[in-house]
């Protein structure tokens, strides 16, 4: 090819290139948000509208109640309602918040919550137009007499919200909350991975949210066990160890601050005036210059001497992890077992992001004896139900030596017995493998701190265990008595030549003494540990 | 809290909503373009690098000439540049196809290409910057004479891209292609997973394609082995079977077309007039009524029909599979096995997409004995390395039995052997897993046309391992002919009254002539069976 054509052809080739808007981007890989068969798409829809309908209730302050409606239109087209007792949204806000994928606050903040991304809800709203054609149905107040009625399209190809409708209901009504409502394709199950599965576990890691759910089978209601909300994880600046260069260089250009000392003091965590001076002095930076003035050179060098300092860990009341008592409250309310114990371990940090662990277990009972142990999936008290193969939670689960504590394991695979494992992970961002959010990445710090915790409610199980082979042998020490006891009463009668009634009696209650201590103390230690 | 309490909260929090840039989004998300350890990031930038040069050339019909060049500047951090004889871009083009996420062609066609995101390079230059603050040097020239210079960054916040340097180098040399050269924090490795290996693999697969590779431990070159570029493949309108309801309305709405029967036969693949007037009978229709006009109950009677009518599948010539010759000449290249075998299936559709799958198979010869067969994942000639685990491939043949065909193998795992297995995935539209394109998700069609070629190379391996074995046999029993005849000779001589010599003679040119009949009668079977 001559060069001359070959110049014409780059040209023709530059005309065919445009932008692509991130809702027709998701719309062709909505696999990627979940969307990929119509049994994972139906949850996925329910997941992200109760997801935000706690996250508001939680940043209001009001303790929430959840309605979930699912009614099937056709076989494989399903109405879908979720509707919240929160703040709803100021009527402006309503088309950006849902008409338009990346937009949202969430994603900005330094503090635990479930949505952060900007795409969940609006990302439900473009399955429901693209499988059904129809817009989606949004009625909201904030609480000031004002109804907003919504009926709302995504235009695909600028990501902006398309209004079919829009009004204000005038029925002097006072209320505050969010009501969505929508058809799409779907196909409703009952079993593992379902929605009501779904619902139960979110009602085990919500435990002061009332979720109503009408399904096509009727009716499950899961009260609020807990009166009171967990404190309202708070927002935390960046941590000098969790930057990297290019974002420090942003902030360098973006910062209010007028020095490079106060700029490291007011826009970094867990940096004082002293650390800022010795950061500024490892670096060999004036303390005094602009940080807009800061050449390349300069900004590296501030940044290996930010990684080189030694700080305090992030503040962690950035995180709200469920804490021991609710999470076996949680797992009692659900599950009939006879032992239950729970770990919260301190923070750590992944690559400046605090996060915290929890795990909880509970064994036997009525737990089903056969098969796998259940395996619970939380992050920052959502569950998980997809892709649990690629989860750093299954496969610390998976390394984790079972046989150790008492349970059947074949190889590295999930534990076998009549147990239910929950974990917890509680972070101020979540490393998802995709943007449907259903598997952690196997950061190593992550998948360690998950085994610490298994490590510790395995060795409580593991003690349970041992009592109770303990106190099982008492039992057979004292069946074996029993037995004998009349001869024994009967041999001592005669030797000592008293009445074998009465020595008989006294036998009995030695035994019965002896027996009972060691039950009594196995109690004791289960409730000192598991509590 | 009393009403107007939260009316104020929700204004507050409607406040801080805003919108994220898909920039933003990737660089805190950048473990989902394959930016998630060190290893992994320098070859996802060589990896976009060379998948954008190969899709250049292969446009422009160029036999692809590709530069890559890695040298440490210090232990974590490389250079890296990647130089093309490809068409260049033109200088407008530049900074929006380079410095803007979600920009290019090739996301709006249904054609096999390497790219289709318009986020790769871009994705590239966005790590660089976020891991040195530094721009990225982009020279390129279409032939006109002119040759662009650009140092290049990505305004995070905009997603525009920021010209940190542009100009016109005036040096009267005429020439086309493209050089892209950035720093990059990384750390290089060169056993399994690394880059060398990758691009070993990209030999294998673009046979066409000239590739020097200047790396820290220097110089390796993989001269092409194929002298013609693969048939360009054409673009095709979207598959009545595989369109949804969404977008079908809006290809209403955007359609020139004047007529619904029109826009049926001009903006979809396999409908003819009388195709078109099928499924307007079937909806219901007026086959003349503009589609501008259709309301949404008839645009779905539309769609239900469209899914009801009988069809040709979608038009083939989309694919550029690589072809059995091809991949049996990339693996004997690179391996020195005893039997080679290729299988390319025909075509098949999932959602609407057409593709096929590709198989070889190299065994015994050279190749390690010991461990796993080595399992090459291509789509669309990129090789896969990461994320095995999840993709359909990997799945494809660990749930193969290949314990039928020869192999050893425990459980449904890949097999043990001195054997390579290639699988490759060629589709207008690769169901990728995440945007970092290592994994194919595990569309049931897809994973069952990649057994039934596993199943047909396997067959073929089968009978080669037989046909060696009835050698073996035929050898072991010429060799005990071999140690009799001399024995026999003297008998028969005695017998007959005549010579030894003679007859041992006659009797050994006996026996050549039937086990060379055997020999030559297996090489010849198996030569037709590979070819």
């Amino acid at each position: 090819m001559v060069e001359e054509t070959i110049s014409k052809r780059a040209e023709e080739l530059a005309k065919d290139q445009k932008e692509i808007s991130v809702s027709e981007f998701f719309e062709k890989n909505r696999h990627l948000l979940g969307y990929d068969n119509p049994t994972r798409a139906l949850l996925t829809v329910v997941k992200e509208l109760v997801d935000n309908s706690l996250d508001a209730c939680e940043e209001a302050r009001i303790l929430p109640r959840i309605w979930i409606e699912i009614k099937p239109n056709s076989p494989d087209r399903f109405r879908v309602m979720v509707k919240d007792n929160g703040p709803g949204m100021t009527d402006k806000q309503i088309p950006l918040a849902l008409g338009k994928l990346l937009y949202g606050s969430k994603f900005f903040k330094l503090r635990q919550s479930r949505g952060t991304q900007g795409i969940g809800a609006s990302g439900s709203i473009l399955y429901s137009q693209l499988t059904t054609g129809k817009p989606t149905t949004i009625i909201s107040s904030t609480g000031n007499g004002k109804t907003s009625y919504y009926e709302l399209m995504i235009d695909v190809k600028k990501n902006t919200p398309e209004m079919v409708s829009h009004q204000f209901i005038e029925d002097g009504k006072i209320w505050h909350g969010m009501k969505i409502e929508m058809e799409t394709e779907g196909r409703y199950i009952e079993s593992r991975k379902s929605i009501p599965e779904y619902i139960k576990q979110v009602a085990i890691a919500n435990p002061f949210a009332d979720i109503i759910f009408d399904g096509p089978s009727g009716k499950l209601e899961f009260p609020r066990s807990a009166k009171e909300l967990p404190p309202l994880p708070k927002e935390i600046m960046p941590h000098p160890h969790g930057v990297e260069l290019g974002i420090l260089r942003r902030m360098l250009k973006a910062t209010k601050s007028r020095t490079i000392a106060s700029f490291l003091s007011n826009d970094f965590s867990r940096v004082g005036s002293g650390t800022a001076k010795e950061i500024c002095e490892l670096a060999g930076i004036d303390p005094k210059v602009s940080p807009q003035r800061l050449e390349i050179e300069d900004s590296e060098k501030l940044f290996k001497a930010m990684q080189k300092v030694k700080l305090v860990r992030p503040p962690v009341d950035c995180l709200s992890p469920l804490g021991e008592e609710l999470l076996i409250k949680g797992l009692k309310n659900e599950f009939k077992a006879e032992f239950f114990a729970a770990v919260s371990r301190p923070p750590e940090v992944y690559r400046g992001n605090p996060f915290q662990i929890e795990v909880a277990v509970a064994y036997g009972g009525e737990l089903p004896q056969e098969g796998s142990v259940k395996v619970m999936r939380l992050t920052n008290r959502v569950p998980l139900l997809y892709q649990e193969g690629d989860c750093a939670i299954t496969k610390a689960i998976a390394t984790t030596d079972w046989r150790r504590y008492g349970l059947s394991q074949s190889g590295r695979s999930i534990p076998v017995g009549p147990g239910v494992i929950v974990v917890h992970l509680a972070s101020v961002w979540v490393p998802y493998i995709s943007e449907s959010k259903q598997a952690i990445a196997s950061y190593p710090v992550i998948i360690k701190e998950i085994k610490l915790a298994l490590q510790e409610v395995g060795r409580r199980l593991q003690r349970h265990a041992a009592g109770k082979r303990r106190a099982e042998m008492q039992r057979k020490r004292r069946e074996l008595f029993d037995r004998y006891l009349p001869e024994v009463a009967n041999a001592v009668a005669k030797l000592t030549n008293k009445k074998p009634g009465p020595i008989l009696n006294k036998l009995k209650e030695m035994i019965k003494r002896n027996t009972k201590a060691v039950v009594d103390g196995r109690r004791k230690e289960e409730t000192g540990r598991s509590g």
